[in-house]
């Protein structure tokens, strides 16, 4: 039988409280044992929700507890680096929450003392847990389609996050396609050499005020030759929209939106059925849940994470890649001079 | 090379102008050489349209010209038995459209004369030809699904005919279910051996007022085991429904409808598709199309038609079945005494 | 701010587990204080399992236990009724497994009983609480489809259970299309009047010799004149098949199965999709938990559970009178005289 | 009434005689008075299997033919321009295989002689007909999805040509990619002013030392701000790949394949569909039809065509666009210097 993991919650945030009440009631291998936030109150409200025993403002206070061996990292991304170095300082095990940092100099930095303190490192791409992305990865894996040829990836959020968040956020190529760079990796199993990035503001004219776009379709040069693209939107009215497909000399294999319902209702107007899961939390609830069993089972079994610090590095030089190649109108290398912070 | 076949067309209706219309186009060894209509009008505008050399008012003409080696016999239902005794009398290979009578004896008697004369008949069960249902027939009959266990059809009309038409319409059983019994044995393979009809007016009491119904759901016992529904509805708001799906110990096939195209709209309510194809004409061209060139290679190659005389009988005697079961409330046996005349 | 409803479960078998499970991780208003089973080994480990704090072997302790408001009744369904008294008489809310008993003498003394204390009974048709069916119960009761005509119901398990629980099962009216005819009565709102119950045994000859059957057709005739359909097979190879339809005046609605992922993989045979979800744990995992929500809720806030002590009844009934029905080959009426005890 | 427009055939080659077999059976008021081609058996074997009054060798004797108001010229392509060309020196109406010519001196010259004899001239970009497309595009230009934003368009053959046709094909770009041009001007109804384009060979290495790629992902930037992508292969092992998806402020819009048959065949391995039908003959019959129809619409009806011959010259250039950009590895402008001729 296997023994519990002890674990700090460090921010209760949406995604601190997610992850917190994932660790609480659905993976039964995790103990919480406090949460921090540098507002007490988020992190005493959540405490008292799911019964978590202790609920602090200073996170130093989870770094020092000698029960705790593992860390969940859900402080504001500016903080990131610095946790991921002070956790591994004392030892503690880390999932630390997507992205690691904007700053090329810091990631390395964190991830440098987490090879030397030799603690587990896991970063949170979540979709890779979901069960039709990880259909997809398991068959382009498995061969079944072939050698890979083609990509695609579809993302698209209902709607843009407000204007603050946007001017914060580190640009669309940081803070959305972010993931969808992860998933590309993901997917074909080889590197990106170079990428070629179009967009433009489409959806807001605010956020072109704010310096950033809301509308982008990327092309990928992977090292195996396959290519790929993603195309984004920050406001798709139908919702959720999360599809990808990869295509290759034997076959295919594409996944369609999840919905809330499989009803098919049919008028004298036409058939209709329902729109895809409203949001993250929605669509992603089970690949959240995985992840974190993932992560302590990792812990546990003292196994490497399948979402190493280098898979949290290197969506971030993908998207100054894709900034660049936006701002320049040309394909960038990912091993061009490029920007190491935002 | 194979030699065209002359033919005549009796009736000029809307069924007999559909079929001239796909003789004269799409069946390229077919050769009409005369249309017949008690409306010499009708006959003339179909002739004058598709360059057929001769449009006559009466019927004896093409069974007395000797060049014509097939009739297409497309007048009013209570024409049809004479016409195929007529034929048969003149040596005539014949398609009849459906039902060939509502008069079992009348039918015997056509039948007989058909084998007497040893000329070929085709019965006009047309749904038989179509791709999505010849497929479903070629699994279960190819062993994909292992045996047979369960049929469902689902066969509703997108708007019930003039209530005229309905009063002479035989009824429901031997007007709609018709081709739905017929489908039945062609995809189980087996005969029906007892029936179970439910049904009731919910559509139009006007219909009710005509002594029929409008809305029915039928158990069918086969031979062989398998237990079949049918379920009828004489107006569909949403079109032309057309579904059959089998189980059987290995597996399962079914069918859905037909569109005219495969858009799918998003919108903030909802993901919208089209409707079904609007009703027979749209929905079973291909199947009306394949009916004549299978007619026609039967008659040049000397081979019988794959929907015989005995195929154009079975669903009548289904449909009184059908009728006095929804009449007494019981499942009735085939081989009870029945009606034999509407 | 809602307090907690502390509960006691009664079964530790496979259900009783699943209850305590999502009632320890997923009704944050639910606190299980003590589970019992007559295998006392069951109840302590579930209890181990779920940090509950107590598990006994005799369920009198728990009807005994004053601080117990509700139980969860999941014992075997021969002491159902028994265990229904027992908690009225003692005044606690009671949340009891389907079928409430096979004797109908005994479900109204139950019944009585429950009446008489005035406590609360929730009966376990946990598929009303499935977002597909509860999204076409809302689309039928909100007219979506105008008057309701025909009703399809296709409920089909992956592989018989064994042959011991067949013989003691009730036979498959009570053991499986129950759950069908409580379908049924949500979907439509109607009451049932007369069944017309064709079936046969296909699927395995053992089946057939412990006196039951393995497959069947089911035709239901609605107080308001609804036509409804059943199908039930014991096996459907390629899984759990569990759809519906109401058919209506204005339209159509209708749901397909559930699938653990979204995956098309065309190759150069066909495109290829995801089975079913295997069973119905897989399947019906949220319903579970939406019906202890619910349970819980109504103790709470003091409401009438959804699924009440008729609801549990009339199925049971309807049981009856199919068995009747295929007996004797004839539509057999719900007032009819039916048998009472199984 | 509308009087039937005599047409003479330039050409007896595949697509040739499959245009003349729509106009004979398909395209009432067509009358094909002659056929030419320069092996005179394929024009004789054509007008013989059609009933076309007379076969020629010598276009001339079409061109020379005062009884001829159109011409279809489906003749190699290396003719088109020349043959347009001589058929408005003699005033007759002229439906051309795309491309109309590689060299864009060439086209302008053609195109030139159209306009000055005032003929109509219809380019044959048959997939504008396509009930899929004409969906999609209706509902653009409805203002269904509001402002479009992003298109989509996945093109993929299911086997490459010969090598020898590779050859001689202008490359994938002029080739293949050419029909997605014309689909994304006519989908978005704006012009493009920049493409990127990636491709590379996967598919077969002998396209590669013919000096063509087989797969390409092209990005397009429109004028009005939409940015495209076309994905290209020259073979799907699955079969004819041809969807769009179109992108906007309010919704978007999507076709999928379209299929022989409805099929659904569920398995204890998977739920298996058929295939996409076969190739172009097969998917695009309907559009072909609907091609021609129009065509002899706008000559009976004097009519502008929908497919101009700017709209036959533009997706030249487009192609020439795309071959610059990939072979330097840049967006290429259209206003750009671009060659002329392949």
């Amino acid at each position: 039988m296997s023994r519990k993991i002890n674990v700090g919650i460090i921010g209760a945030g949406r995604i601190g409280k997610l992850h917190a009440e994932h660790l609480a009631y659905r993976v039964p291998d995790a103990n919480i044992v406090a949460i921090a936030d540098v507002f007490l109150e988020a992190a005493e409200k959540c405490a008292a929700d799911l019964q978590i025993p202790s609920a602090v403002q200073d996170h130093r206070e989870i770094m020092d507890n000698p029960e705790i061996e593992a860390v969940i990292i859900c402080s504001s991304t500016n903080t990131h680096s610095q946790m991921i170095e002070e956790a591994a300082a004392v030892g503690k095990h880390i999932f630390c929450e997507k992205p690691i940092d904007f700053d090329l100099t810091r990631i390395d930095r964190a991830l440098e003392a987490v090879d030397k303190a030799r603690v587990k490192l896991q970063v949170g791409f979540n979709r890779r847990f979901d069960p039709n992305f990880k259909r997809v990865r398991e068959m382009v894996a498995a061969g079944k389609i072939g050698a890979p040829h083609i990509l695609r990836i579809t993302s698209r959020d209902p709607a843009p996050p407000p204007i603050e968040y946007i001017k914060v956020s580190g640009g669309i190529f940081l803070d959305m396609t972010i993931h969808d760079f992860d998933m590309a990796r993901y997917l074909i199993g080889s590197e990106v050499a170079e990428i070629y990035a179009a967009g433009g503001v489409m959806v807001d004219p605010e956020i072109g005020r704010a310096g950033d776009i809301d509308t982008a379709v990327i092309t990928l040069h992977f090292e195996n030759g396959v290519i790929g693209t993603i195309d984004n939107s920050r406001k798709a009215v139908y919702g959720y929209d999360q599809r990808v497909e990869v295509f290759g000399s034997q076959g295919m294999v594409a996944v369609s939106n999840n919905t809330p319902d499989t009803a098919a209702y049919s008028n004298a107007e036409g058939v209709h059925s329902s729109l895809p899961l409203f949001f993250f939390v929605e669509r992603y609830t089970d690949s959240y849940v995985a992840e974190m069993r993932t992560f302590i089972e990792c812990v546990q079994q003292d196994k490497t994470p399948p979402v190493t610090g280098m898979d949290g590095r290197i969506p971030v030089v993908m998207g100054y890649a894709a900034k660049k190649s936006y701002q320049e109108n040309r394909p960038v290398r990912l091993n061009e001079k490029l920007e190491i912070r935002n």
